[in-house]
């Protein structure tokens, strides 16, 4: 997962334009519905995902087999050949690529050291988009971003800037916020000051010496400086040999962009028995940061969103419409898949009933919510009345749409959302140590069943759930 | 800590040479006591060291100041001079160093991949000890020792021997025995099998890319390998990967001996009212394995018993015994400073009240016992009567000297056990995860006033614990 979407859209999309009798005469003739056969097939469907493992051993196979896979990466086409690879052995109906070109980042080699009375490693890892140099000089603390923003033009003259922002813990993620800023912000902050190299604190919640890699981004007009994030218990030792006195650090790079790569979305249906040309888009990303093999991120994601389409095609009664798998190609380094998906797709947005990613972690689901609009509430509520059983509490309103939905989002397309409990993901996230092991078979069961359920009754549904190009003065959904 | 020594010593020293009425006569004669005022003392100085952040304080300063210190390296002389220093700077009444002298182990670099369709890189760290060297080969997967140890000579010829055992958590560290043994003996198994290279899934209960390093041996006549640990979740990755088909990996170490190097034990004394030539020997070892800061091995055994003797230092009467607080040298590689100390000091056996090395961590303390003769055991209830206020059990008879008492225990040094919980010890037990934010302060301070109890009523006893020098015949204390 690049960036946590809080903001929900603010605005029904089509309702707002109605009012009075007009509305109600409107809302009763559209109004969408969930047959009841529907829902009782979905009680039977949650329960047979609750006793599989296919979404665990998906998982395992794609973090197992290809591994860390970094976008643009030897192992990005491996990857891209595992899923369609994955699909057809689970005998999807159809399945197909579609490209994907974006900037390729490398990261060759990284390391740094305190130097003088106190010499000793230091364990960090270049953030996405750095560039490579080795830079050494006195290190700067700050205690937030805010700190470093307001740090005067060239105060930092040949120093190393270091924001030691601690990331809090929450269920929700909300503490990737302000600690994801420090990672896509600091930069610009620090070449502002002068600075001529960056570090921070992981925007991380574990206490392990795993530095969190992540994208970064340069503004406009200034000139890029190496740009790295320290473990949490090396933060936690440079800000003691910094109270210490003055503490002067050498850091290492070796990275950068190098051209672009064309990967692939790849591509996975289910085909619907009545409207196939309507499609439930549900999925995950395919890549994900080096230093792990994308467990949490995302390989999870794949994984449980692959068995629960398959567990629908192995319904004896398929839905009307088709579940459609997307596993999306670099969301990490600036959702080039989800974007790439959006601009193919525009043209065909109505035909998506509605779309749901899962990029956060295997955690158990403890929410649901979605963009349905008044015609669709009463669906919606279905839909949450066939999940509670599964733990999940309904908080319609709440949330936004997952990374790569985002930007089709933003065109106008109808999105769930399946809130997984994050209490422990940014222990791991972005880190070596996402690994297979870190999934809860149990929770990623439990995941499955949600998805499944989910998209079964959405592609079941009588009427839609507001999927429609959006006004140009719609508000975008938030990032 | 290299190495759990659990055997008692199982012997009386003395009492077994005496019988019947012989025997009660001169009990009664030679019964050693703590005053009852020493008692009372006793209880204050508890409390003053619960109270006290002092062993905290001065584990940051030695983890922070000098970091990662193998033994060897430079920084082995940082951590001689910081050593003196603070004693000095603590106020201890006599500083010095001893000599100790060992062969000298470097790690330059090491890294590993798995080659082919899955190419993917392993974490892992030489074991200490091992040669450098590249082997590129098919990996062969053992379940545990026994069944290295059963391949056929020769059978692994070409091969990397990949030993797969998961060590067990146990309060007291139980599960390093069998754990340790895959790391002390698996090497030479492996080279007699005829492999090329050696793997182990580390010795640890965690489940973090923090591999776990530790010294090796190769029995005599036998051409070392290259011998690494991977880390726990890298294990996990090559047991499934192997589970899918023959795996080829290839690792690379660059390590080794390199002459040798003399670093030094460094002692500190709090000297004693009446007997200033008598000692109660307490410590911890001031080397550490290099991918840490050596916070809980063992930063903490040496920070904490400094605290203990400086509180007592402290104290209005001081006992009538000297304490004696030794920063051992290189422990990691084979109790280099226990057995130098041992080696000079056995002259003066009798003048050594007793010893107690911290060296497991900064776990809650939990339990009592030593060596204590007949003659002693009253004085050593006493002892456990002072200690149960901190919940620390009173097991006569159970567990062994610490590792660098351990040598001089041999020769008939009189020794205690203060026991530390080491459930998560093995958690980071020789990773790089072994830093100074991973010690519970509160567990740290119950460390402190249990060694000042336990070492300021040894020094106050009217009588000895038992220390002479051994006949040849007695049993041997367990490593």
């Amino acid at each position: 997962m690049r960036a946590m979407l809080s903001v929900a859209i603010a605005t029904l999309l089509s309702g707002a334009v109605l009012s009075g009798s007009a509305f109600a005469a409107d809302a009763a003739k559209r109004e969408t519905r969930i047959p009841d056969q529907a829902m009782a097939t979905a009680a039977k469907l949650r329960e047979t995902a609750l006793a599989s493992d296919l979404g665990y051993r998906i998982t395992e196979s794609l973090t197992t087999e290809v591994g860390p896979r970094l976008a643009g990466s030897e192992a990005d086409a491996r990857a891209v050949a595992w899923a369609q690879a994955k699909f057809k052995e689970l005998g999807f109906d159809k399945v197909w690529i579609e490209p994907v070109t974006f900037p390729k980042w490398e990261r060759r080699s990284e390391s740094a050291q305190v130097l003088g009375a106190s010499t000793q490693p230091l364990r960090l890892t270049a953030l996405g988009g750095s560039p490579a140099g080795t830079v050494e000089a006195e290190v700067v603390r700050f205690a937030d971003l805010a700190a470093l923003e307001a740090a005067a033009p060239g105060s930092l003259a040949g120093k190393i800037a270091f924001i030691d922002y601690r990331m809090e813990r929450a269920r929700d993620g909300a503490g990737y916020g302000p600690g994801g800023k420090v990672r896509s912000r600091g930069p610009s902050a620090a070449i502002r000051g002068g600075a001529a190299g960056y570090l921070m604190r992981s925007a991380g919640t574990d206490s392990h010496r795993m530095p969190h890699t992540g994208i970064t981004r340069f503004d406009e007009g200034l000139t890029p400086i190496p740009s790295a994030a320290l473990a949490v218990p090396d933060a936690d030792q440079l800000a003691r040999l910094l109270a210490r006195g003055p503490v002067k650090v050498r850091m290492a790079l070796d990275c950068g962009w190098d051209g672009t790569y064309t990967s692939h979305n790849v591509i996975g249906e289910i085909r619907g028995s009545k409207k196939p040309d309507e499609v439930v888009l549900i999925g995950g990303h395919l890549d994900s940061w080096d230093l792990g093999t994308g467990a949490i991120d995302d390989g999870a994601g794949v994984g449980l969103t692959m068995a629960a389409a398959r567990l629908i095609g192995d319904l004896k009664q398929r839905p009307a419409r088709t579940i459609r798998v997307v596993a999306f190609a670099n969301e990490e380094q600036g959702l080039h898949g989800g974007k790439a998906y959006a601009a193919k797709h525009q043209p065909n947005l109505k035909q998506h009933q509605i779309g749901a990613e899962s990029d956060f972690g295997a955690g158990r689901i403890y929410a649901y919510s979605s963009s349905a609009p008044e015609h669709a509430k009463a669906a919606d509520a279905q839909i949450a009345q066939a999940l509670a059983p599964l733990g999940i509490e309904y908080t319609p309103g709440k949330g936004g749409a997952g990374p790569d939905i985002g930007p089709f989002a933003e065109k106008g397309l109808a999105w769930a959302r399946l809130a997984q409990d994050g209490t422990d993901y940014f222990d791991l996230h972005h880190t070596p140590d996402d690994t297979f092991d870190k999934i809860d078979p149990q929770a990623l069961a439990q995941n499955v069943a949600a998805y499944a359920v989910f998209a079964y009754l959405a592609a079941s549904a009588e009427g839609d759930f507001g999927s429609q190009p959006a006004a140009a003065s719609t508000t975008p959904v938030g990032k």
